[in-house]
């Protein structure tokens, strides 16, 4: 299989990074300084000499990284000094993780297991004083969704369940706005399902919810057995530390999906993401940053890591055997700036966290630079899907009124 | 300036191609070969074993291309075969080119020489066979807009104008539509001028143009000085070869530009441009993939090269001091298909014709995978969109009750 991680890339058994850990690890190793210095400013948008900083991190949140195996990468994106506005900078944190014990294992161990696997993890991206923290999609629970088997709903929780509980302590604690994306039962209306990210203020308290508007058919991503498109629009959050909202997944496909976040004024969007090798991931790094670019806002990518086997094997539609596991899941978050630049990823194949300090001013600088939002025309479009939606629609077709002419 | 090409990176003085050309040619000439088929697996989108195939032209094409000095590439994209369907196979040219003469020359000179220097390539696009050219934005002039000078509107052709007349011959002689972005200049419509592209069929009969929709105001691109935003909608041009559209320049920063010309039936849509390498380079591929992958259609990008020179120095708007040049035109034509691959790029110094088989079968393969067009949800755009141009819109903000309540 392609997505298979070839022998001289295979991270090692200990879990530490060796080879074709991240893409730009593998430049970094191979390329000449000034060979990397161009191909990062293609790549990676570092133009203009505005170099992208590290952070340096405190040693507490180093040794918990050390001490649990988990990636640990801090950046620090440029902005412009203005002369009427303080700079607005935020801390914002990613968590991507494998599953903690095999999908076979019972239910509820397993869940205690995330807990427990994600609690050092939480814990150094609070020692680092991350502000708005985010974990991957549905990160309470394997991906079971390949399966097609119902008994993993069980996984599902209330908006203030069991996890939701467990992340409002480290709110409180650490002073820290958290988004938690989980498989969402709701007892309100009969037990319908949603993908739900729920958005914990900075003091605990649950500032609201987003559900996925964008349902997956394709590969083996049968989400739409389990839950339905969202009914909550397009919602931005106002938090302590600025305006964010969550692009769930594959909503990241969707241009105007995107586009409404930015047009409800968010600042910053999350896409917690769970996608694999063989289907994504050239498109993984072109959607997010065409996004912040288009909607002059930064974008936070989350992907889960690992490869997840379960008991049953499942037919993916594609002619092969069926097989029992779904493909590997390559990790590799990152953030993108609305100057086009991004930062690097973490790793492919291990657990991690990833850190920015981004100053918001830097979206409205974007704006009033590029002025895309004056430009955008949206009346036109307004418009032309009001027509497009009907279905006696007409495309506007131009042809060639010599087409069935023979050539000389 | 950042944008000037370093010196290890400068091209030879006779033209031929040195040092950093293209992004590709460098992590070629400088990654081992397991370690660039990885690195092109996620940045050429070459995934799942589907290479890019190099296409071998006629003898009489290279030797144009030695004779007058300009890159030549050539590639085909994969397509699975159908059992229902005959490939649709489709010879697709780009051409990008500097000016002939210096921006001081008499007008009427610089016309010319541009014209003859487009013959020869023109004349390799028609050896190899391509059913589909496309030239640059305003191919017919420097891009003289930076200067806010009104003497360039003499530049201005009618629709069926001297640059039309002479690429209908090629067009005829070589059974092939050919797409010329000029400055149109609208006689009917009491000299309004317009930033169009003309579409010639194989037969040399103008099927239709289309107009810039999206008008840039940021850097030196003062283009809203001499043209207005296009009053044409977004087209689609059913030629002998495929369903075709022409996103001009500035519009790719549009999602809901390439998106228009995708509700319409597009199958190829082509991005003549002109941009510099200190305002965009970061952004060029990343734009031209995101529209083929949410718009599975075919995506060919072009742009002007070098660096023009205008008689009397202008300023920016950025507070430096006022300069003659336009900055670095980069090159960097390139195709972007549906699956997320794409070709790599010709060179950023060079002039340059770029050629790619493809398949337009793949597009509508790709809208049966991903079945983006099904879960797009048009209609709560349509809605939000409606809203959104009303002046009272109220943007979906949900604030922390908690918001100005002090941390412990």
């Amino acid at each position: 299989m392609e997505n298979e991680v070839k022998d001289e890339f295979k991270a090692s058994s200990d879990g530490s990074i060796c080879g074709f850990d991240s893409l730009y690890r593998l430049l970094k190793e191979n390329l000449k300084p000034q060979h990397l210095e161009e191909v990062s400013r293609l790549l990676h948008g570092l133009n203009c000499g505005k170099a992208l900083n590290t952070v340096t991190l405190p040693e507490s949140a180093a040794a918990l990284s050390l001490e649990h195996g988990f990636d640990l990468q801090a950046f620090s994106f440029h902005a412009d000094k203005e002369q009427l506005r303080e700079p607005r900078i935020v801390r914002v944190g990613l968590i991507q993780n494998s599953i903690a014990l095999p999908t076979n294992a019972p239910f509820l161990d397993q869940k205690r297991a995330i807990l427990e696997k994600l609690r050092p993890i939480i814990d150094a991206a609070g020692a680092s004083g991350v502000n708005i923290l985010c974990l991957q999609e549905t990160w309470m629970m394997p991906f079971a969704f390949c399966t097609r088997e119902k008994t993993w709903c069980e996984f599902a929780e209330l908006v203030d369940g069991e996890s939701t509980k467990f992340l409002k302590s480290f709110a409180v604690k650490y002073n820290m706005v958290i988004i938690s994306p989980i498989l969402e039962r709701d007892i309100n209306h009969g037990e319908v399902m949603w993908n739900t990210a729920v958005v914990i203020g900075n003091h605990g308290n649950i500032i609201g919810k987003h559900r996925k508007n964008h349902i997956p058919r394709v590969g083996d991503f049968n989400e739409s057995t389990y839950y339905m498109e969202g009914n909550t629009g397009h919602p931005v959050f106002e938090t302590a530390y600025g305006k964010i909202a969550i692009n769930i997944c594959y909503g990241r496909h969707h241009p105007l999906n995107w586009l409404a976040f930015g047009l409800n004024g968010a600042e910053i969007v999350f896409n917690p993401s769970a996608t694999v090798g063989e289907l994504s991931e050239p498109m993984w790094p072109i959607e997010a940053r065409n996004a912040a670019i288009a909607n002059s806002y930064f974008v936070a990518s989350i992907n889960r890591v690992g490869t997840e086997i379960f008991p049953n094997p499942f037919t993916s539609g594609n002619g092969k055997p069926a097989h029992a596991d779904f493909g590997h899941f390559y990790g590799s978050s990152h953030f993108s700036a609305p100057d086009a630049s991004c930062t690097p990823s973490l790793s492919r194949n291990q657990d991690g966290l990833i850190i920015a300090d981004m100053d918001l001013n830097l979206c409205r600088q974007y704006k009033d630079k590029w002025v895309f939002q004056m430009t955008a025309r949206y009346d036109l479009y307004a418009d032309l899907l009001a027509r497009y939606v009907k279905p006696d629609f007409e495309p506007q077709v131009i042809s060639d009124p010599l087409l069935h002419k023979k050539s000389l």
